[in-house]
């Protein structure tokens, strides 16, 4: 068999709306599809620029809805066709991260596979590579490996990884204890301060076989039915499989149907990052992060023309317009074609619960 | 001679950006154009409508730019084509009322003009139209008559009008010792304390000869200029004369050229106001009228549809986009088709610097 890393393949699931990050990001172009960093190209062409040194163009799968394959298109030019997998409808992390592993699988029995989100900032990509490249040596041993963040502050925003023993032989990778679901505060306290927790931030890298071994075991219908679509892919039978099937499979996190059970079965390993990671999951965490952690600024993303007197927070523009802003403090102003979202960096989680509400009062058409 | 009252001419000076107002007011469409009070009607509306009862529209001037002329036609169905007054470029209110004025004399000889600025706002008409028929029977005596407003507070925006005895006979009207600048706050204080002092909203009433016979005295080239312009206005050579003459008319606020004066030669009244005005000079002001005392409401003028989570301020929007407020207080948002303002009603009065800054960088396609 070839070294591990020759056998790794890196995966891109590119779902999830990111709702609080309304009115930019939208189910016409979520998250993945802008530039939330300014570094001048989308998050989804950072996470592939991260994984080319990893995975040749060749290596590199794609997981997106059928609404996004122009876009995804269009802003992946090295993408292969055959590795632009569509989702017929959105099925969770389960359907799209195992699909993506069966036809793996198929194409080429010993394959590693890497799962790695759309959606997420990082900007050591050095430092990613080296962290990856443990992961799939760990994970060439018959371990499903994740990679842990180290936190800077006791978050309620993440779930936590308890570490246990470092693993023989490796560099930096320890045994997962297990994975438990975001805490409340005073328990995010007591993890940050133990030393022996990480954020899980949805990493995995594992032989494809043996991530499917797992999922067989504590979810087999969705198992069964995953296979069955994977053999039909590259074959006359795919549009008919998946039409008979796709709708039936069922919604669930890859943490509830692989992670967890994996962990408690002892084989998931878990490498901590030695670079620094960012979900970007509302606009605050745009703007701390585009401020590096000076105060006062106001970091601007997009090529709004702006005046702005004694402001500090974010201005995000998809629009040519001039936007003043005087006076204020920690703001947040989003503006698109169709809809402007102004508040402050203190209620950006408040987002959200706006996106639900202009469900229900029919605003569908900016959603 | 017939009675003061059917003597009497209303002259509407519609000019001024209103640079504060920015970027609702404009050059190209400034205060006067706009709803600022939810009335569904413009200013410049609002203030023909409160003039009718005084002045049918035969008798009602509107001095305005030649840019204006289709704007302000629309708006005013009743205008009559021979009293709209267009200025080839902007001259200051001397040259605007005295022209207007001298237009009137011509006609009639012996009229009484009122001057009306288009762009404030007065809630009381019936209060008006008793505050000016008063006025007017004061005019007609021989003096140039002022409205004075009763002060709510010690404003720094205002010039201030100091009153002096009761006039025998009048309703109301007093003499007036002198006008005052716009004073500091000390000096607001001691006027407002005092009891003696008025705003002085710049409404003048007045016969037109008298008007221009002051003017006369104080500003000789430019009553010559403004009469040889007014001699031309309804015959063959007006636009010989204004292409000769315009250009070189002296800029002059009538405060200076007439009504100082005119006090200082104690010819001037004033009748105190029985109505409540408001300038609308700011977005800070608009909202304080909006919401009418009422703290923690947003007012929102224009089509938007808004969704407002508890914010306070208020809203103008010229787009049809859809708007989300979370979480902000005494905030001002002012959202048209090519520019967007943010900034809170602390900093309303910051607008004009703003516009000056735009000025000072090239922006002059949003002023």
């Amino acid at each position: 068999m070839s070294a591990p890393i020759d056998r790794f393949f890196s995966i891109i699931p590119a779902g999830g709306i990111g709702s609080r990050l309304w009115p930019l990001s939208r189910a016409a172009a979520p998250k993945f599809l802008h530039d939330l960093t300014g570094s001048g190209q989308t998050l989804l062409q950072d996470t592939w620029d991260r994984l080319i040194p990893l995975t040749p163009a060749e290596r590199i799968l794609v997981v997106t809805g059928e609404a996004h394959q122009e876009a995804v298109s269009e802003q992946l030019d090295g993408l292969i066709a055959a590795n632009l997998v569509l989702e017929k409808s959105p099925k969770d992390s389960t359907a799209a991260i195992a699909l993506a592993a069966a036809i793996l699988a198929k194409r080429e029995p010993d394959v590693i596979i890497g799962s790695f989100a759309a959606d997420h900032v990082i900007v050591e990509n050095s430092k990613f590579e080296k962290t990856v490249r443990e992961a799939v040596e760990v994970a060439a041993t018959g371990k499903i490996v994740t990679i842990g963040i180290t936190p800077t502050e006791p978050s309620v925003g993440f779930g936590y990884i308890k570490t246990g023993d470092r693993i023989e032989g490796a560099e930096t990778a320890r045994e997962v204890v297990k994975f438990v679901e975001k805490p409340n505060i005073d328990k995010a306290r007591r993890y940050v301060e133990s030393g022996k927790y990480l954020w899980n931030a949805g990493m995995f890298i594992a032989p494809a076989k043996l991530l499917l071994e797992q999922l067989a075991k504590t979810e087999p219908a969705l198992h069964a039915a995953i296979i069955e679509i994977a053999e039909a892919w590259d074959g006359p039978q795919r549009a008919e499989t998946v039409a008979r099937i796709w709708n039936n499979l069922k919604k669930v996190a890859i943490d509830y149907s692989v992670a967890e059970p994996a962990a408690a079965a002892g084989i998931v390993a878990v490498v901590p990052a030695s670079f620094s990671w960012h979900d970007v999951g509302d606009f605050a965490a745009i703007a701390e992060l585009q401020s590096q952690g000076r105060k006062g600024n106001l970091a601007v993303l997009g090529n709004a023309k702006v005046l702005a007197d004694s402001s500090s927070g974010i201005l995000v523009s998809e629009s040519n317009r001039l936007i003043a802003l005087i006076g204020l403090e920690d703001v947040i102003v989003v503006d698109t074609p169709d809809a402007l979202l102004v508040t402050t960096k203190a209620h950006a989680q408040k987002v959200k619960s706006l996106v639900d509400a202009l469900k229900a009062t029919g605003h569908s058409d900016v959603l």
